[in-house]
């Protein structure tokens, strides 16, 4: 398509929403994703940019003048804006801020007063309100005299006369109440608010616990700033599932899929290197144990099948935990029935597979005390690794480190280190008398 | 708390919403889940049946009798019954389908003719419908009339005679428009309904995109059948991410926490069973060069850090990979780009590394041909293991197998092969003469 009349494809580009033009830009190399980018109608800009990546953004930001991202800037929603402002130039947040009236610039500067990933960054400060003392009828006609509700509105909140929340009617239910009806006869108060300083993640917990599809945000004093929505609640679980996913490989959610060669290498170089390290161990261990090694070829051959079983029972227990603590399944309570669980598994599973591997080490090699090391070294590392898949996450919980990123790196050190100790001490001991 | 007085845990448990149930059950030991699962209200029964994974709700399900049952199932919406149906014993079926009346069993029965996660299946058929020619007065006071509207209502669908879809009309527009406006004025037709056999990853993708709140679902002649709600979508969110990190690791997301130890160990002796062949493979390839191993020890200890960088390095290339499939980001368009800019990184940090290591072992061995062949076997591996990043998950999507489960398997081996190999090959090589 991008091999000459751009007509066709700027006529394509238009038909797709925001997110699927961000989707499109990011996977396209850079040379092209200009052209695209430049294709893409300006009312769409500021949506776009709210739709990529922080690398793919500053690479498109480059490629505007100062005009265009104001104009990008103010097509958007304010809790929109206050995501995307600190990629903007200084002279650019100037401008913007000067172009919005009062009342905005306000709730805006509010919204930046809470950290990123908080409840208060996320929300909306557009909100419809009603009084509780007024009538059904009343707020009909209220609406109706408003006109358009801003988006995704699925209830208006009630308050009091210092704005405090009260509680929230529904449009199902103003439009199906008897309109004689005092308003505070239909309040739901059961939906608790969530406090401006509630990080994300708890926030999404709570909708997707609850079924909610928006939810209003309070101050300390129970003032309300403003509502999020789930569109947006949406976004975030898609975020955390990335940034677990990429996390867990060292990478990051925001890398442009094609960003350049030296700044990729440098990234990767960094991963590459906490690994070479842990490998390095396992070779020191390894090392130890020359005499066994030189007399014994076997060992060299057989040790990495015991390392890797190892990290590939480890992983399996510490995936499950892990989700399990991101579920908040896991408490002192029943982390010793887990554990319990699970070391009886990785016995049972060690003493089968023990079985099997050292039934194929004594017909290759003819040798029963390496048959025999073999396999009680698997049982040994199936074992270690059954204990480092539970302690591990509770551990790094613990010191305030998130398991799903470094759990299975120092596993695996670990998976790795035992194994090639046990299997390599235990012939040290079998065969070298 | 569980050492006791239950009634303080009552009133706690049922102070939780049906996932938040669902959720603990899942973290309990299988005796005190019982006792817990015993003091849930029967009329939250059904709800935390739909919550919680197959193998806790089989758990559960084994201690109703049923009668407790039938009424668990009764006071579900159509969409969750569907959901469960298949888990019940046949005689509570057929006493369910008996007790619902003739439409609603009509509706649950055209539901079951989908297949499993497929828009089919997870619509909800109780939609409000109006006629396109009526005005807006009309509709408040036909829905006055009606009283309360399904949950997660936020728009009114607009069907033709033949319940054709046209188009829909928000609830938050029928609220502040003019009342004598008739409703083909106000459709919004931009929306387009989704064919009841679009797969549920498609439909969650679309919702994403485009912000929904809710969709409409239709058969192949675009007579309406239901509709979708945000919050199943998110629930399908939630499921894919849990998949993924879980399938990784040869899980499964319906697996109880505290399932039997047996089962478990069956289960998890699976993935092992795979893995070892992988690692004997690898082993097959040092079994090779047992010369050199015998002669030059070193080998043996540094041939496993050859590996793991390789596996390392493979992986976060993989993950990319995975990602952006995913996304819908790879084609063979610029899949090129994309394997030149990875081997582009690879030979980059493998240059940078191979110099690392190569100095390591020579300070320590003092052999010059040992440390090159080190150095230019990682430079081979993070080639090759950049090369299968890219190659593997575009074969394994190719041939229908998820790469996000079975890619990293395969690419370790790729990994472990081509290290040791390289390695012990150009050791062979270099230190034999």
């Amino acid at each position: 398509l991008d091999s000459g009349r751009l007509g066709p494809v700027k006529r394509l580009v238009n038909t797709l929403s925001p997110a699927e033009i961000g989707n499109l830009l990011e996977s396209l190399p850079p040379h092209k994703r200009q052209i695209v980018w430049g294709l893409v109608d300006p009312e769409d800009d500021g949506e776009v940019l709210v739709h990529v990546g922080d690398e793919v953004r500053e690479d498109l930001l480059k490629a505007m003048d100062p005009d265009e991202i104001v104009a990008a800037a103010e097509s958007l929603d304010i809790d929109d804006l206050a995501d995307l402002l600190e990629d903007l130039p200084d002279t650019v947040i100037d401008e913007v801020l000067k172009s919005m009236d009062r009342e905005n610039r306000e709730r805006l500067e509010q919204m930046l007063t809470y950290e990123e990933d908080t409840a208060g960054r996320l929300m909306n400060p557009d909100v419809v309100t009603v009084r509780a003392d007024v009538s059904v009828d009343v707020v009909l006609r209220y609406l109706r005299l408003r006109g358009e509700l801003p988006e995704a509105t699925d209830r208006l909140y009630i308050v009091s006369r210092r704005r405090q929340y009260l509680g929230g009617i529904s449009l199902a239910q103003l439009l199906t109440a008897d309109p004689a009806v005092a308003v505070n006869r239909l309040i739901d108060s059961e939906q608790p608010a969530i406090d401006a300083d509630t990080p994300v993640a708890e926030v999404a917990e709570r909708f997707a616990n609850h079924d909610w599809l928006s939810a209003p945000v309070v101050d300390e004093n129970n003032v309300l700033l403003g509502r999020i929505t789930i569109d947006d609640v949406v976004d975030i679980i898609r975020a955390q599932a990335e940034h677990q996913a990429l996390g867990a490989a060292g990478l990051d959610e925001d890398e442009d899929l094609f960003a350049p060669v030296p700044r990729t290498t440098r990234r990767r170089a960094v991963w590459l290197g906490i690994n070479l390290l842990t490998a390095f161990l396992a070779s020191w261990v390894i090392g130890n144990f020359e005499g066994v090694l030189q007399k014994v070829v076997a060992c060299a051959v057989l040790m990495p099948i015991v390392a890797s079983m190892g990290g590939v029972a480890g992983t399996q227990v510490l995936t499950l935990m892990v989700r399990a603590q991101a579920l908040g399944q896991v408490s002192p309570a029943n982390a010793l029935s887990l554990l319990r669980k699970e070391v009886l598994v990785a016995l049972a599973n060690g003493l089968v597979w023990a079985l099997a591997v050292g039934s194929v080490a004594l017909a290759i090699y003819r040798d029963a005390w390496l048959a025999l090391a073999f396999g009680a070294a698997m049982v040994i590392n199936l074992i270690a690794a059954a204990l480092s898949g539970v302690f591990l996450p509770l551990v790094l919980r613990r010191v305030g480190i998130d398991p799903a990123l470094a759990g299975g790196v120092i596993l695996t050190t670990v998976t790795d280190c035992c194994g090639f100790a046990s299997f390599l001490g235990l012939s040290t001991l079998l065969l070298m008398q």
